[in-house]
């Protein structure tokens, strides 16, 4: 699975012949460019950077990333395990919101812990086998969310998305696109309305590629034209994702996911989160807790190079938003889908396997 | 006063030696460039292309068009009177949506009807008069919804407004922002932020600039974080202006304004709409009559000339959306600031003078 190519013809993040390779989603849609990664740190700042994002996503490359870095480090245990442990903070800091790093993160040392002392060849060979665990696990956790969720999307739907929860947010097949694409292998027809998600434009220019790829029908909109299109009837549900939930429910998303969320609630429709149980976090009661990511002014003031606000006029860019529970509709886990109270449901989901 | 250089520095559309000059606000705010015109045409055309924008500017300079146009006509009586008929319908053709053109271009028709047998000279020199009056008392109806509807803006507010209902949008002074800048005239603390307004970023390159250049403090937010500065706490009330407003008081605005509307009634924040009596449009009964102007997909998909959709991606682009009438905690016109129930406000309003 690492090395293959996923059925649409591209991949998102994956371990090849001893790098990481990221397709660098700061390029899409006018350039299909991969990067080739053969230092950790060049990967942490790859997801600093956005060469590659989406909470699943930045999991995963940071697991692979941790198991690159292992290779740089000396074969004296000590200075290894030293050397991991820092290895982990640098990827911690890469980006702060989606907790789906610290996850992976977490995995990756739990993993070094369980082999103990090993030799160091086999310490760096179970981390590389983690990283690939966590990496198929992601996509098989997208796909039953795909299934889970389909049920939710009736024939003929018209969905609305933010962001992208796509293939390229994920190790494949998405969160949110998942759904699509689950109702989509269930036989439904479904269409996609894509936000186009200023100001990084991730539904403009990933959420539209990778749909035109998997052939799946998809009409690009400006982020405020959402509202219009609800009160003409054209949308039949909203389904994103996430990049943190807190434990009474409340999503961290996607700058603007909580306005599509005000929006849909206030015109009937419903708001589904698809997110795999490694976007839960219960040590946060609510999200009033979850770290929002302030990034640079400057990618709201310039579009691909082109200024639109002058140098000198400040600018607000807080990177997501919060949601809070009463206005999702479920939350579509690999582990089943959850109704309210989100509190109870949260914390059976993750008592109980996949 | 037509000649004049706004106090703020710049004019949005003037009459100048004979000709049409606008500040082409497509360049803006990289470039401050004047265009002027020598030919009706190349008006009509510049409003359909955006160099003007703003309901009440675009009748404006639709009057001083018209005016101009009648220089290229015929001085004999029933050739000149056919060509004034022409250009009227060719100006009624060059944006659908707001009103105003309407209006000035009906008020240019009575003015030619009123002065009837005189000669074609004087009939010209009477049409640029109208247009001079037109544009003068444009920017007093501004400051007069400025004196107005300061009152509804607490000191120490800060100001929501979407896309662009400045002086450029009006002969100067403007609607939305004549409030705001009627505020910082009666002595309030005032701040702003700005929508940027995708697609055409009216928000993030008109507004801010003529913020900057009126030293009232400013700050750009992509058009998906308006919802969250709500749920933060951080708006005081929202200010817009208007293309067109039916009988019953909905508002056709900038798209996004419908979606900004049911935010701050959901948020409990009032909404507030500034538009002159040439903005209210009685032969509509409500706002699914109000025709809304489609622009072309490419302004969707490219920004300053960048591309961020792939060309064979589907998008849409209604300029415009239509704010139901109970959503609008007044709405504030030079002849007084209206409250519910709007209709018979409306009728009050439009029998009295200013």
């Amino acid at each position: 699975m690492n090395d293959a190519i996923l059925d649409e013809g591209f991949f998102t993040v994956r371990w090849h012949e001893g790098a990481v390779e990221l397709l660098d989603q700061r390029a899409l849609p006018l350039r299909e460019t991969v990067l080739r990664f053969e230092h950790a740190e060049d990967v942490a700042r790859a997801i600093t950077d956005m060469v590659v994002r989406g909470a699943p996503a930045i999991g995963v490359t940071a697991a692979f990333g941790l198991a690159l870095g292992t290779r740089e480090l000396p074969d004296e245990r000590g200075a290894f395990d030293r050397g991991f442990a820092a290895l982990c903070e640098r990827f911690a800091a890469a980006r702060p919101t989606a907790v789906n790093l610290f996850w992976a993160i977490d995995r990756m040392k739990a993993r070094r812990a369980a082999v103990g002392d090993s030799p160091v060849t086999a310490v760096r060979e179970a981390l590389l086998a983690e990283a690939r665990a966590i990496h198929d696990e992601d996509v098989a956790a997208c796909v039953q969310m795909g299934r889970l969720g389909a049920e939710l999307v009736p024939d003929g739907a018209a969905v609305l998305t933010h962001c992208n929860a796509g293939a390229l947010a994920t190790a494949g097949y998405g969160t949110a696109l998942g759904v699509v694409r689950g109702a989509r292998d269930a036989g439904k027809k479904i269409r996609v309305f894509a936000d186009e998600t200023r100001p990084f434009l991730q539904g403009a220019r990933l959420t539209a590629w990778e749909l035109v790829k998997a052939r799946i029908p998809v009409t690009v909109i400006t982020d405020n034209m959402a509202a219009d299109l609800m009160r003409r009837g054209e949308i039949t549900c909203v389904v994103v994702g996430a990049d943190r939930i807190a434990r009474n429910g409340d999503v961290a998303n996607k700058i603007g996911t909580y306005g599509v969320a005000v929006l849909a609630h206030v015109h009937g429709l419903p708001f589904y989160v698809a997110a795999p149980s490694s976007t839960f976090d219960v040590t946060i009661p609510d999200g009033a807790g979850i770290p929002i990511e302030e990034r640079s002014p400057e990618e709201v003031r310039q579009i691909g190079g082109v200024r639109i606000v002058a140098v000198d006029v400040p600018v607000r860019h807080p990177a997501f938003d919060v949601t809070p529970a009463e206005l999702v509709a479920a939350l579509i886990t690999e582990r089943g889908v959850l109704r309210p109270p989100y509190e109870a449901a949260i914390a059976a989901m993750l008592t109980r396997s996949a």
